[in-house]
């Protein structure tokens, strides 16, 4: 083993998706632990975990997988997190680790932290990044290079457990930064829910459209509208939990959002050239700031 | 020159942005026409055009640039078509073809109609492709390769001038679709109009945050965020001429839209988690549509 090469030991994955799966590839590849044991809610997932080689045991029963782990990562949709740790809490060992990956961490701090055991640290985890294709299959080594992985560790927290989260996110690439967990779900409110929201309700409105003009909508989509499709098509069940936990967030963006479509509605009724412009100018700016900030 | 190319003759572009730039580059590269010469409002954009070697002359005046042209591109915002027709009309010449590139069709229809001399062809056309970038140095000759040109003939319209603007279109490598104006411009509403106009909302919804937030925003744009500063980076005059041009169906989609985003707002509020799931289970069919209409 490399010297300079981390070891984090027993690694137990809750769920198998595009997180997970990304996160097991780079673990396997770099020999970053003894053992990696995953747990999912389906045989079938569990079977291609194997196939895939991203798995050294797997179990339908978390509190088999976190049975003598160093970290447990959950990765599954939010809305399984306080099942999940009901499950775990009397298996999990003195000293482990449980982290998320979820998009909210108000909410997992809230589900999570009331089951946590003494003894046992509790460092939830937001890698900013993802596709949008699900499972398995879905995940890749690079996924995270250069993205940001925001650590929201409640008060008082370890400062060891807090390094060791710190080392195995900085291990697959990521870009590290610690936040409260409210203002991460403001900014993650703005940035990534809304988007997503407002992507999976354009691409409805034109479901609902009459069949002919539907089809041409998905004929002639390279005008804009299939990079909302392609948003669009993210894990269904992760993102109903994201906007079920952060909708104090959520809502206040939005009501922000639709004053301004209100008002840029009505400069279109109304033929003010001059709003219409002065807005799509202004925008640019933020597409320079993503550039500079090579996020882009 | 090769027996099966083609040759348009004297071919004058009248604006050399993106859409006019890699039109050049496509006409100079496979060399379709004697001469290309290129009329723009600034001096700045002739001189690179010229140095781009995607221009055989320029000139400031429209009339010049028409006359003795059988092909003539208007790739300007929209906002501009009555004033070059009326400069360009007495400058035609029999047969000529006048075509242009906008997003909206109804509105091309009735700016340059009326100015059309007799014994002169107006083919309006949509190429239904682009980027963010803008102005002569963004043009690329594969921009237009597998997508759609639709074109918008008034009823009537010569054979031969649809078939040799067809032709044209097809020598850059887009599929040509031929439909009603107004029908063209309720696609493009949905496709193309809503989609940007949102994007450029929400940027800049974002670009109103506290200054702190709005920073941060930036910085974690990775999450969905950035695909929309992309889009909402595109060419502002254009897009205002678009709006402008494009109000009634543009309104009606967005009336869509807003009653669609109200039902998920409520959805949310209420945890109607059910209402979530459907809709994002939903929008993956018209994903899969898109990736097998090829325009993913």
């Amino acid at each position: 083993m490399n010297a300079n090469k981390q070891n984090f030991g027993r690694v137990a994955l809750i769920g198998i998706g595009l997180i997970g799966s990304s996160l097991a590839r780079i673990i396997k590849r770099d020999g970053l632990a003894d053992h990696i044991v995953v747990s999912a809610r389906t045989e079938d997932s569990l079977n291609k975990a194997l196939e895939l080689g991203i798995a050294d045991s797997v179990t339908l029963e978390t509190a088999e997988a976190v049975k003598d782990a160093d970290i447990v990562v959950i990765c599954t949709p939010m809305g399984a997190y306080k099942s999940i740790i009901e499950a775990a809490a009397p298996a999990l060992k003195k000293g482990a680790i449980v982290t998320d990956v979820g998009s909210v961490k108000g909410s997992a701090l809230n589900d999570l932290g009331p089951h946590i055991p003494e003894g046992v640290h509790l460092i939830p985890a937001h890698p900013v990044a993802g596709t949008e294709h699900s499972g398995p299959e879905a995940g890749f080594a690079e996924l995270f290079e250069d993205r940001w992985c925001i650590l929201t560790p409640p008060p008082g927290a370890d400062e060891g457990a807090i390094k060791t989260i710190t080392d195995l996110w900085q291990a697959t690439g990521a870009n590290i930064e610690i936040m409260d967990a409210g203002h991460h779900d403001l900014v993650m409110a703005m940035t990534s829910h809304i988007p997503h929201l407002i992507a999976y309700t354009i691409v409805g409105t034109a479901t609902d459209l009459e069949n002919s003009l539907r089809d041409e909508v998905i004929k002639f989509s390279a005008g804009g509208f299939r990079d909302f499709t392609r948003i669009a098509a993210s894990d269904p069940s992760m993102w109903r939990d994201v906007f079920l936990n952060n909708r104090e967030a959520v809502l206040e963006m939005l009501q922000r959002f639709n004053e301004d479509l209100t008002a840029m509605q009505r400069a279109i009724r109304w033929g003010e050239a001059d709003t219409l412009y002065e807005l799509f100018e202004r925008t640019r700016e933020i597409r320079r700031g993503v550039i500079d900030a090579k996020q882009a």
